[in-house]
């Protein structure tokens, strides 16, 4: 068990040696084993589990703060370790007084409490849920299931399952053969018989995050169903949209951080700090990344105090928007700011250039944010005036 | 006696008055002086005085809350006001151990106590630092005084003083005859002989501040000499410059968001806001302007909890250099999203336009900001190493 | 009669002028006589027209780069001048070809002629499109003509109307109160009984252009139809698109310049040369005005080679959108290296700092070139797949 | 031989196979051999070499149209093929006339056409300029020479030899033992005994351009010394600043197209040109290409018509200037807009968003650019008032 404040201390222990490891899990492609042994040891994946499950009983501001510092040292594992924290916090924000209001089975908790606990115990989830075509939007799956017997039997394929071939078990979502308007999640253990990883992630940046294609053709127990009852996939990303947007601008702050980190150290090594035009690149990248860290900070404060309220899904998408657009801007000066010889493979910068550019791609994308906090703005409604969202 | 609380409330409940009435003041280059009834009325005049003397004992970042208020109203009511809570604020900060520690005189708080009752009691003070030729920079000042019967004789013109004509007293800087390299503060009354305000102002933006010139020819009595010792000038400035730089940006995120509200009822009275563009403008500088907002509220905090630390300052830059910065992008970007009938004298937007360009402008402008923020992050010492700032 | 080559000389000639005073127009927002009476004198009403007919017959890149230099001496005066080089450069291209396959009557030519003729001798003619409500969109007009003895009686109201109360004549569009569908142009006398200026220009920028209301009721000449056929408005904005757009684009250009000249001029006389900060502002502005000039030329060769063509179509878009948007940031930097003192009523970047924010919103607006732009580069045709513009 | 319009045509019929291949050749970093024979049968080796050698006379704006289009196709073959005709343009240049005023003896120009016809015939150059530690810096070489039996012997080591191990001749600038203010020219041949690649080159971007460092420790026979005269290092490098700026300009607009293309052609296929924030990215896109593309075009024009003119060479720095940062934004403004599919390696713009941010670090860098930009503009001498540059 790990306390809130040790979380964050861990953080930044493990921080600089994830750091110093990044450069070779980006040039293989490889997935960032030692740096996941790390946040085993330290204790970091019951970070949002439950103290009374062992865990550290983190908020969703504390989740922010720690995977600021986790990305300031490798944003890839910092991505995959967000895809973790979604799913044991969102396991965990299912209380036994939302499970009486959605009048979920009492087995639903008890299976909950199990996976949270392995997951204090050492235990990591990857999440399955885009897929060619649909991309992030569940109403677009043709990834489905059945009950069978001995639970439920499910067929699919999905794509940028990060982690996939390393996590201990997958969230995936998937629709009910039998009625196609029931979207249900599942925690498949990664030991299914006929659960194959393709190896398709070969990407320009976050190359380290194992994003690859997960084949499923597996039937799991009927204590595999998330919350025990069908069909609360769309309730869920309703209740918590901060896990599939927020989480993400905490790591690409923390990208844009350790962007200038590595110009610092580059500038100071090379003897240019007196360049005049250097250091306006770095003041201003400055301002920029604590500014989109106070934004992100603000995010989770909300979401803690008001889950689900409109305006906090505004700072959401406000963090979202800023830690994006920051930390492509900041990486491309900062490049700039350092000149060629930080465009050689293994250069820190080199990397998190890459790295940085994929943050305003993730769902929402960057565009997108913009279009919603503007209809939010001029008093709309972002669920229903949105023009044409890519998810 | 007003309690911080009830200050908020005041301001917020006085903007839309003031931004009924900010227009006509714009228009005609007149102060505010409705605005400041208001303000008198309401207690603000007390804002930054210690509750022992009557005022509400706001914290520093208590007051950036209410200049955003105020701003939103009318950003050049608010820059006046600003002067005003500087003197009052700076005042509040001398403490007695404070005095203990720089060794002042005991008449120093007695003296420092009558102002800032007064200020409780509705009196507001205007400052009259910088001069022609010298800008604000303290070092360069041609404005002199030597001691005389029955206090001190000042010599001299200033430029920018904000609410000239208006205020009830000025903070004044001088040099001193004896010796040039002492520089002392003394609170000129407005009904000093001599003292004579030239109407200079006529400007971009801000019209309304009547950031006349002082010219001075003027005998005050000892106790107007601020802290009761000559030479603080410099101790104050190197103490407190959060009072010269991040007042500032409060009143600019503030400017930035009326910027936005006028866009936003001028597109829905035109029922534009179908328009993409739009909305992706509007989102856009929502975004923008709530994180320039988050870092003004950081430096507050900041200011309050550990004043004169190098990461205050750095806070304070960063405030500064947002607030400046966003201003200007946001209006001018609100006026393209509302397009030709905007830019009509008397439209808000207009107005907003011209005001919110002068914020990167103030001291430490923008450039200076972002080059010092940029030595601070490259490991310098930016009081050392900047580049010929302009103050 | 004026040569091509003459007419440049002249505007260089007149631009320093027009300059000195452009500081007491743009305060008054008077209409600038003096630069009027200047451009009549140096024979550049006959720019446009055939030098068959005693003009220069000047080309649309030769208009341009006229445009641009007198921008470059008062933005205000060069955009009332593009409103009469748009009208007889509109009937300049009426070749007896044209009118031929348009199967216009024979005294459209002689009507024509007419109207040049007394364009290069001294008279110059204002546009009155706009309406309240309409904008400059042909198809919701509401001003109305009849066929009367004696010609044709108009009947409306017009806004935005540059230089209203000083021009010999304006273009009037007008909608046939028998076939609502047919919308044409005429000529109308400043002489007219019935035509009313009322005072409604009061604007940001752009302050000389007096584009105030223009209310008709009145009655035309037969010959003051012009093509000499109802229902060619239509047609002819179809064929002329560059004198609805890309003539706008010429000026701002100049306002981007003369912005730098002044910034340059102020930087010097400070002594403030030196500063890395300010230089990276004014060389990244050069760059930029440069980039924005050729594109203007671009677009001007273009529409004298192969006018109406959709890659000659873009080239005006483009124009279009680099001037606007270069105008408004490169005075918005300028301001900003210049200084505090830079923004002082009279002084030329406070003005050019207002002028230069107009240029994007004029028809078609930069968001709206950027759609088209957008549409065009992607294969689509601008025509039929934008997203709702403004005109 | 081939004629300019044949250059012209041939790059654009190459340009697509070259594009086809692209993304192999970036994967494995190795250089475009293919790309390099088809420039070889296409005669465009020959491109710079006059017509009575051989070649297609092209000038230096032809070079930039031409080095455009194959840019479109793969950049870093463009920017390997750019350091060819540098070489051999600027032995293009070598006139008798300029032969005579410089006092070259009559060797020299014997020499210099047997290199051009060689050109001519299918041999193609590299340039070994740049060493670790000096950069581009001619001032700072330590790559050193001495007169021996049978010509001169050079030893040394340089860095980001494009096309190493794959050029006919290298260009090396190395300074005489004797003289240490001596720099001097030489074209070794790539088969000299003791020259020896070292496989360095493993980049972010332009990955295929095989930059690899050349350690030199040859004997080169005296007429490898170009020009026949010793020193002239430094004068050429003055006389042609174009081949050593510029050049890089026109091969980054083409990238920079490129990306425009790949995008169109990705949202074309996912059917995504419907959504307007997509449209209004490609729109601005498009113009601020086309932009640069005549800012290049510009200084190509005036490089021709008056080299070495001050005015001539604020063209060439106004066009690198904007080619590098318009390449670097847009190729991240269109990747935006194809989103995540579009950063699986093996995408075109996956590598183009790589390849298009190096262009800035080229020397001179665009902050360098923007320096002497601003010196110039404000009335000073780039040359001596420059803030220190970095090369």
């Amino acid at each position: 068990m790990v306390a809130v404040v040790n979380a964050l201390d861990a953080a930044r222990r493990i921080a600089p040696r994830m750091a110093a490891r990044a450069g070779d899990y980006d040039r293989a492609g490889d997935f960032p084993v030692e740096d996941f042994a790390d946040l085993r040891t330290a204790g970091l994946f019951g970070l949002m589990v439950p103290s009374a499950l062992g865990g550290a009983g983190a908020s969703f501001a504390d989740y922010t703060a720690v995977a600021y510092e986790l990305a300031r040292g490798n944003g890839a594992s910092a991505l995959v370790f967000n895809m973790h924290a979604s799913v044991t916090g969102a396991l965990g924000a299912l209380t036994e007084e939302l499970a009486d209001s959605l009048g979920l089975p009492d087995s639903a908790l008890a299976a909950r409490d199990k996976l949270l606990a392995d997951a204090a115990n050492g235990s990591w989830y990857g999440v399955a849920m885009s897929e060619r075509g649909a991309g992030s939007r569940l109403s677009q799956l043709t990834t489905s299931y059945e009950v069978v017997d001995g639970g439920y039997h499910i067929k699919g394929a999905k794509t940028f399952c990060s982690g996939a071939g390393h996590a201990d078990a997958y969230l995936v979502a998937a629709r009910s053969v039998g009625d196609q308007s029931v979207v249900s999640q599942f925690l498949v253990p990664a030991s299914s018989d006929g659960l194959q990883v393709e190896q398709t992630w070969d990407s320009l940046g976050m190359r380290a995050t194992s994003s690859h294609d997960l084949h499923l053709d597996v039937t799991v127990p009927a204590d595999r169903l998330l919350g025990g009852m069908e069909g609360l996939a769309l309730v869920v990303a309703q209740l918590m949209p901060h896990w599939l947007i927020a989480s993400y601008a905490a790591v690409y702050v923390g990208v844009a951080q350790a962007a200038i980190d590595a110009a610092v150290e580059h500038l100071n090594a090379r003897k240019l700090t007196h360049l005049p035009a250097i250091r306006a690149r770095v003041g201003r990248a400055d301002a920029a990344v604590a500014a989109a860290r106070l934004a992100v900070a603000e995010a989770g404060r909300r979401v803690d105090e008001e889950p689900g309220d409109p305006e906090t899904n505004r700072s959401v998408w406000r963090a979202k928007l800023l830690a994006g657009t920051t930390a492509a801007e900041v990486a491309a000066s900062m490049l700039e700011a350092a000149g060629t010889s930080a465009t050689r493979r293994g250069h820190p910068l080199e990397r998190l250039y890459r790295d940085a550019r994929c943050g305003s791609l993730h769902p929402a994308t960057s565009d997108v944010c913009a279009d919603w906090l503007g209809i939010a703005a001029l008093g709309g409604d972002p669920d229903h005036d949105g023009s044409a969202p890519r998810w």
